[in-house]
């Protein structure tokens, strides 16, 4: 059997997020392996390097299919191209080595998560950012931040209050940028909870809005709770940028 | 009567244009103008710089409008930005001398339009840019573009064969700058004529294929017939970026 990677890139603005579900189809994966069985004649199971939720976008996400077409992968890519939804791109095709896993063998991944900050409607932007309509006070999200990074247990900030198994992950880097109306926050870490960019974004944006000090969050973090944090930032600003193996 | 002036945004994919028709709702004109009068309990005409096709967008279009309401400007800025879709946006909202007209005042305008000229889909810019998917002989669109600087009749380079007045445009510049997979075409001159950046970028990107040489720009401005001119590229590439008065 072959062993297939591609890049892909898409905007989550009108999918049910990365995951089949079912009969619904109407998710990433479910689209692409769709056309992925078609292409090959085969039932095609489709390994992502992560799920992105309902809403959230990717730059870089990386996927891999076992097959046995015959097809080149430049044919492969000239099949995919022609039949892709606009909202969705291969980027790269290439043959991975027999045991190549996207999500197991994942060993970085960066994320990015957009906020606009003025009043105006951000039009070219709408559905990539968080329209907040504030500023932010970065020098404090930023302390904020610097407590986060390193190997910590992120219970606080993980979306399935039931997880069973550890929530101990390690971020890299969390650096934040001001441009004109835009706080863009970078994460870098070696895995993320479900909805732990989004949680972690939330609770950073009140921190810039003087609604929680920046020193608090070691009681989040010591408190394994996820009622300590802030709310879940929208769906709308985070995007997939980058895994690394 | 005091005259209200405002820098406006939007992406025109999904409305017909900025002009009001009729009964359809569908413009930027009919929504602004609409919003505008139930703000000030005034039937309110509002006038752009200029028309935008159906599709086009705007960064920087400039509207004005006559009312007798009291509200300050900044009233009338916290009332529009709550009530405008996500796809307008008001930039700028100031009191305008009594007899300023954006249309009539207008000296210069510049305009966008955007190629994308890798082969996979450009996810986070689909709406705008033209979806070429081929790469473009620069040099070759720089030279054919020097023919059209200056003062020239632009006939050939007109959307309506009709057209009674005259075509006589000064074009001051126009630039042409390439990025990762885009190609930016920059118009600046004291008019555009109906279609006339679109038909315009058609006939350089025919040139940048090879279909054209760059000296038969002189043949087609003689022949003031829009037969002799290229395709009228599509509009989702094209954006209103700024005008002066």
């Amino acid at each position: 059997m072959r062993n297939i990677k591609m890049k892909i890139q898409y905007e989550g603005t009108r999918y049910n997020g990365w995951q089949r579900q079912g009969n619904t189809e109407n998710t990433i994966q479910g689209k692409l392996e769709k056309l992925l069985s078609k292409m090959t004649e085969e039932v095609i199971e489709l390994a992502g390097s992560g799920r992105t939720d309902a809403g959230v976008h990717a730059k870089g996400q990386i996927v891999n299919f076992h097959t046995k077409t015959k097809m080149s992968v430049k044919e492969m890519e000239n099949y995919i191209q022609q039949y892709l939804p606009k909202d969705i791109a291969i980027i790269e095709i290439t043959e991975a080595a027999p045991k190549f896993h996207s999500r197991l063998n994942a060993v970085r991944k960066m994320y990015e998560y957009q906020i606009y900050t003025g009043k105006e409607n951000p039009v070219f932007e709408r559905n990539y950012v968080w329209h907040l309509g504030q500023k932010l006070d970065l020098d404090a999200m930023r302390k904020a931040a610097a407590y986060f990074v390193g190997e910590h247990d992120f219970r606080s900030f993980c979306g399935n209050k039931k997880m069973k198994k550890s929530c101990v992950r390690r971020i890299e880097q969390i650096s934040i940028e001001e441009s004109i109306s835009k706080v863009t926050i970078q994460y870098i870490g070696n895995g993320f909870l479900m909805n732990m960019v989004r949680i972690l974004t939330g609770t950073l944006v009140e921190v810039g809005m003087g609604l929680r000090k920046a020193e608090s969050m070691i009681e989040i973090l010591e408190a394994k709770n996820r009622e300590m944090a802030g709310k879940t930032a929208p769906s709308t600003g985070l995007c997939l940028m980058e895994v690394w193996y």
